[in-house]
C-alpha cells in the first residue's frame, strides 16, 4: 500500500482517542464515581478498539510502546474530573464522536492492509477499531451496548473502512482513498444525527 | 502429533462457525434488530471462541489471513436476514450446535497441541473454542450465560477435547482418538437434550 | 531491571492465583452452580487479569506452557466444591484478596519492565494483572463491577505498582522497590477494609 499522510493520521487518531476517552469519563460522571474510576472507563473507550485490533492482527499493542496514547486517556479523564458536566454538551460531543469513528474506521483499516491483512478482515477491523471502545464502555456501565441501537453508527465506520479497501484495491492513491472513505463515513453518520436516519428492522 | 484428518476436521470447523453464526444472527432477529447488528453478532459468535485461543496458544488469527470464516458467518447472517424466523426450528438448532461444539472441543484442543500447548492447558483450549462465541452473543445481548445454565453443555466439550488429549497420550492415533472423543462428547450432549442429563448442584 | 527474588514472587503468585480461583468459585456456589460452572469461573478470575496481561506486553501466556496456574485453579473449584459455604469467612478472604491484588498489582508492572514496556504502561500493567480477573468474576455473573465500587480497591493497586515503577526509577534495587510497594499498597487496601477509606465522588 503507499503511504497515508502519517502526520494527518496521527493527529486524527489522537483526536478520536481524545474524544473517546472523555465520552467514557462521561459515563463515570454520570454515575457520580471516583477519579480512578474515571481513568478505567477513559482507557477501556479510548484505546480499548486499538487493543483488539493490534492483538487481531498480530501488531504490538500500540500504546504499550508509546505511552502517548494514555496520556491523552488520563488528561481526558482529569479534565472531565475537573469541570462541571454541564459543560459537556451531548450534541457537541455527538460530532466529535462522528470523526473520531470515522477516522478510526479508516485508520484501522489502513493498519490491517499495512500488516498484510487481505481486503474483507482488514476492513472488519475498521469496523472494530472504531466500535469496540464504545462496546467496553457500555458493557462495563450495564447500559444497552451501541450495536443493538436502531440508529446508524456501526454501518457508517463500515462504509468507510470498506469504501476505503475497496478504492485502494482500485487503484487509487491511499491519501486520495482515506479522505473519500472518510467523506463518505461521515456523511452517512451526519444524517443519521441531523435526519435520523436508520436502518430497516427484522420484521420477518 | 501425527497429522488429523485435515479435510474432514476443516468442513466441521466451517460447519460448525456456520451453526454458531446462525445462533448468534437468530439472537439479532429476535431482538427485531438490523442487518448491521446481525453481521456482528454473527461473527463474534461465529468466531469468538476460536479467536481466543489462537491468541491464547500463540496462533495467528485464523480468520484475518483466511477470509473464509468471515464471508461464512456473513453469509449466515444474510441468509436469517432474508428467511422468516419460524424456519428455524429450535430444535434442529440444538442438534447442529451439539455438533458444532463437539467438533470445536477437539478441534479446538488439536490445534493446541500442534502449537506445543501441554495437555491440560490444551484440553482447556477446546472448551473454550467450542463455548466463547456462545458466551460473547449472551453477554451482548443480556441474557444469562450458557456456563450458568444447569443442563450439560459445557461438560460435553470438556468430555471430549479431555478424552482426546488422554487418547493421545495413551498412544492412540489422532484420527480414532478423534472421532472416539467426538463421539462421546456428541452422546453426552444427546443425553442432555433427549434427557435432559445435568450435573448436580452445589447444595452445601 | 535487576532481578527480583523470584521465588518469592512465585509463590505470591500461586497465593494470588488460588484466592481469586476461590472467589471466583464462591460466586458459582452463592448460584448452586455445578462443578464446571466453579471450575470455569475459577479460571476466569483466577488467571485473567495475568492473561491479558501478557497478551498486551507480547509474552506467552503464562498458563499456556505451564500448567501449575491451571491446576491451581482446577483445585481450589474442588476444594471449595467439597466444603460448606460457610466456612469460608468473609473477612478471612477479603484480607487474602487484599494480598492478592497488592502482590499481583507489583509483579504484573515488573513482569511489565522486564519485556521492555515503559514505565507508565508498566504501571497500568500491574493493574490491569490484579484488576481484571475480579471484573470477569462480576460480569459473567452479572453483578456491579469492583470497578464502580466507591471503597478504595483499584487505588491501592495503582499506589503499588506506580510507587513500584517510580522507586525502580530513582535507581531503588527491585526488591526492596518491590517490598516497600507492597507495603503501601497493602496499606491502603487494609484501611479501605478496617475504617471504610474511600475516594471523593465526582459532585459537579
Amino acid at each position: 500500500m503507499p503511504p497515508l499522510p502519517i502526520p494527518t493520521l496521527q493527529i486524527l487518531d489522537l483526536l478520536a482517542t481524545a474524544v473517546f476517552a472523555i465520552s467514557g469519563s462521561l459515563v463515570a460522571a454520570g454515575a457520580r464515581q471516583t477519579m480512578v474510576t474515571f481513568a478505567f472507563f477513559a482507557v477501556a473507550t479510548g484505546v480499548g478498539g486499538g487493543t483488539v485490533r493490534d492483538l487481531f492482527i498480530g501488531a504490538p499493542v500500540f500504546w504499550i510502546a508509546n505511552p502517548v496514547p494514555l496520556v491523552v486517556c488520563l488528561g481526558a479523564a482529569l479534565v472531565v474530573w475537573c469541570t462541571p458536566r454541564g459543560w459537556w454538551a451531548e450534541r457537541a460531543l455527538e460530532w466529535f464522536d462522528a470523526i473520531g469513528i470515522c477516522a478510526y474506521g479508516v485508520y484501522g483499516a489502513a493498519k490491517a492492509l499495512e500488516y498484510g491483512v487481505p481486503a474483507l478482515p482488514s476492513a472488519v477491523m475498521g469496523v472494530i477499531t472504531a466500535c469496540l471502545g464504545g462496546i467496553f464502555r457500555d458493557v462495563l456501565a450495564g447500559v444497552p451496548s451501541i450495536v443493538i441501537r436502531p440508529e446508524i453508527y456501526v454501518t457508517a465506520v463500515a462504509a468507510g473502512s470498506g469504501s476505503f479497501v475497496i478504492l485502494l484495491s482500485l487503484g487509487v492513491p491511499a491519501a486520495i482513498a482515506a479522505m473519500v472513505a472518510f467523506a463518505l463515513a461521515f456523511v452517512v453518520r451526519a444524517l443519521a444525527i441531523t435526519r435520523g436516519l436508520a436502518l430497516p428492522h427484522y420484521e420477518r
